[in-house]
């Protein structure tokens, strides 16, 4: 299985600039899943719920959505792209699973952080694992990453590849995402964003250093800070079934959930 | 607060000349807590039940705990140290808190690793919380690092610094415990041992590397993989009160757990 990633620095507000560059460097791809940053079309720091309602898009119908998945039929490939999604009177942070036929699958960020907590409501659908060309994936969205509930979700329902559109300030997720393949025997795509935005709030520097882990925490392909990047890397998801660390010790099986019973409460 | 580790390299079976080293090294040192490696007296690769059987003590009628709880005593110190513990006819892979009034409280490990199946019964004490000086300690031993959801669960009851002794032999733990004090916001301190043990087993090679990380994932103090070394560090357990990564961002009250149902199943 082929997959990557294209990290790019999106203009804010600008859909269709933003779209034509994600076909122009997707056009032709050989590659089987490719994962764009989170909010990679309408770009992140928006003055207000306002201001976000204006560029957001209801999935079902949706402009974006549909080059999109036009690029993934001419092409035979999935795209996991972030998306700031209406719904009623909703607004998500949302990740968008798309393929051959159009729309699979929504997820939409649980964690929300910062300001977002201004002017998005929090996702309000479960972790849920999507199969495509055999193998088993899941969609987490950037600050999702401190929480390790969420790969571990995702890792107990048989996800092989976490998905992990991002827009990062921080400079912590990248070495915890090798943790998490770590603990739970997955891959992770995190496809970060770089640039800059300048808004009435003040400035965001994105830190791109996208990267693709595997099962034992190696790091398979990275991008730098700021480079505008189209990576693909060659994976066998199979690897991810196998969860034996020791001839003994079943990453997830050895868990002893009634020991951790204050996490449910 | 002072806090630290004792990293060396336990000598296989011989509990005495363990037991001496520990006190002379520990002798005269300033500092309130004291972090010795997993198994510290008796050392780590059993070769069988009955091996295991004759070197573990009671933790209520022991010389080990005996001459640990002299030594807080004389210097008003706290120690946390891994123990191989015999209760009636079961074995537990333990780490015990000792302090100046003798032994305090004690903790089974509850992720056994590779051949410690086969010796080992296990851990079936909760993970709770203990609090000396004002700070909240939490236990943990070696392989309960690779399951977040024991940093987590001790996290989520207040506990400030991680004791963790250890016998690691992977290499991944001590960049995922930064992880695990980043996500979690608490300090961590892994005293892991040094040395190679060749037993009818075959030999096992243990990796030293012992470290203090702080709320912040910085990692304040560590040891090379072979060299014995008593290292202390003041710390200011209040930092991991502090749960705020944003100003609108909780570390453990921003968790969905209606989200992380699969986890309780």
């Amino acid at each position: 299985m082929i997959v990557g990633y294209f990290q790019f620095s999106p203009e804010f507000g600008n859909k269709d600039t933003n779209l034509e560059k994600v076909q122009d460097s997707l056009s032709g791809v050989n590659a089987d899943l490719i994962v764009l940053p989170e909010l990679a079309f309408t770009g992140y720091y928006f003055e207000d719920r306002n201001e976000l309602s204006g560029l957001a898009e209801d999935a079902s119908d949706s402009n974006t959505v549909n080059v999109l998945s036009k690029l993934c039929k001419n092409y035979n490939l999935y795209i996991v792209t972030g998306f700031a999604e209406r719904e009623n009177n909703k607004l998500y942070n949302s990740a968008l699973l798309i393929g051959p036929s159009g729309l699979i699958s929504t997820y939409r960020k649980i964690h929300l952080f910062n300001t977002e907590k201004e002017y998005f409501d929090p996702g309000n659908i479960s972790l849920k694992p999507i199969t495509i060309n055999g193998a088993s994936i899941g969609l987490m969205i950037c600050y999702d990453w401190i929480f390790p509930e969420v790969t571990r979700s995702l890792a107990i329902q048989g996800v092989d590849i976490i998905c992990h559109p991002s827009n990062l300030v921080l400079s912590y997720c990248q070495k915890t995402m090798i943790s998490r393949c770590i603990e739970n025997g997955v891959y992770a795509i995190t496809a970060n964003r770089t640039g800059t935005e300048v808004r009435p709030r003040g400035e965001l520097i994105f830190t791109g250093q996208s990267q693709i882990v595997n099962t034992k925490g190696e790091v398979l392909a990275h991008s730098n800070v700021d480079d505008d990047e189209l990576v693909i890397q060659e994976i066998d998801p199979l690897e991810a079934k196998q969860k034996m660390l020791t001839e003994n010790n079943h990453l997830l099986n050895d868990r002893r959930p009634e020991y951790y019973d204050v996490l449910y409460k």
